[in-house]
């Protein structure tokens, strides 16, 4: 998906956020604002968001020479969600269609998203779960995607979040553990996982888990690694977890993916088609596209 | 009031917002929102949010070949406000407080403001006028404006918005017209009111009413005449409707200004120190500070 206009006061929205959540001094403050401003002027809008986005994050940790300033947070939602763990696990097991509550769980996670929104806590993970084991969920492909599940032999599920990667979890445990590779972010972005998250999760002894080479939110190819591509390429079924998944890779041809999603912004659910807040689970299946 | 960081990503949603009312031609509006990012990237921080707001739309205007694309705009909004201007009236004449009723309903109108959203309509006319008549006013210096009305000789209402001008006119007519000037913008910019929305609201039959000089939002001493900053030195008292006469005046010593608004953005609301969505009547007199 290419950077719309309206794409732009919310990339500069979160530069304002993340610089009042860690940089302190006003002179490096000004000089942030300005680099971003500066930057999207040139920017090339046929890039992603997530592209503009990885790049404003990385000039925030160069000014901070700190590498990974949203550490905390991550660590903070993956213990949140791991005490949950274990009632949602139960949740799972006992409901009527496993496969569907865990999807719905995994969705609910997404919305642990500090590119977003920087005011997540407790209570919106609560609601948001609630809300995604009521809600209809748009473009519903889930007895697509458990069918395309059984048919694939390899699996790349490409994960988004800290925090959310406990949510994944629940979803990954109704696949055959075989079948399934787990995909973090080589270097710290925002609060996407790495694998340091993927380790205290319980996902590394889960799953084969790798990292995708790059420290941009979702999967911009030109700045993934040569081996995340190859096992890109090798998998019959791609689950791309989150907006930056889906803003990246919405225009892939000839792959199989599942986007999963909780819908947080007026431009994806205009180019998704459905309403901002809506709980997603789309298939871009090269049988039906 | 400075630029405050939290303001550039809301200049920027101001100009995609117009962009998408006004340009159609999608090279025009590349080049627009690049010469935006470009200009607050530069901008001295220290100047007022309205006066930025001033070099969008101005800049705006020129790449349209439109000196005014919000006419139609500020036509049916005073239309819309002068259909209500019969009920308005006899509301004020027959309350308890007329003066109180009329400040309110003053205030009121200030809702009408397309440089914070652009998708007003009669109902949010309506909803704000509800809420204003009943709820309490933040600051309520209602009766210390009505006393300085009274000891005052020259006094200058600092207009806003087209359409508001109409519930302004409800509150001039509490004062004495002899001691009140009313001030317009001298050319047009967003849908504040100008001379021709003056004349068709009535305004001029009530009240000597002259322009600022200027087109930018609120009062620019910068971009104001010598004629106005003559008027502005000679009042004894000012009232300033509108929150980009705040954000221009609000550090302005040794002058009795009255500031009405509805507040409609956290940014001006901390400054404040009230919430948003607040009814505001405060008063910043020399005599009290």
């Amino acid at each position: 998906m290419k950077t719309y206009y309206d794409c732009i006061p919310c990339l500069l929205r979160q530069t304002v956020e993340a610089m009042h959540m860690f940089v302190k001094d006003e002179g490096i403050q000004e000089k942030l604002i300005r680099f971003v401003l500066r930057e999207i002027a040139d920017m090339d809008l046929n890039e992603t968001p997530p592209y503009m986005a990885g790049l404003i994050h990385r000039r925030i940790r160069e000014v901070l020479h700190d590498t990974d300033p949203y550490k905390e947070i991550k660590e903070h939602f993956n213990q949140l969600a791991l005490n949950m763990y274990e009632n949602l696990h139960k949740q799972v097991e006992e409901s009527a269609d496993p496969f569907d509550t865990a999807v719905r769980i995994a969705i609910a996670g997404n919305i642990i998203d500090f590119g977003v929104r920087a005011d997540i806590g407790p209570r919106e993970v609560e609601e948001t779960l609630l809300e995604c084991l009521q809600r209809p969920i748009a473009f519903n492909a889930s007895a697509e995607l458990n069918h395309a599940i059984l048919q694939a032999d390899r699996i790349l599920f490409l994960g988004d979040n800290a925090g959310e990667i406990v949510f994944d979890r629940l979803l990954i445990e109704q696949i055959p553990a075989q079948k399934v590779c787990y995909v973090v972010k080589a270097m710290p972005v925002i609060n996407d996982a790495i694998m340091e998250d993927a380790v205290a999760t319980g996902m590394t002894e889960l799953v084969r888990v790798i990292d995708n080479g790059s420290d941009a939110p979702g999967t911009n190819f030109n700045l993934c690694s040569p081996q995340f591509i190859e096992e890109f390429h090798q998998a019959d079924l791609i689950i791309a977890k989150g907006q930056a998944n889906y803003e990246t890779l919405n225009e892939v041809k000839n792959k199989d993916i599942f986007f999963l999603l909780k819908v947080k912004c007026p431009v994806i659910a205009r180019d998704l088609g459905c309403d901002t807040g809506a709980v997603v689970l789309k298939s871009c299946c090269r049988k039906t596209v």
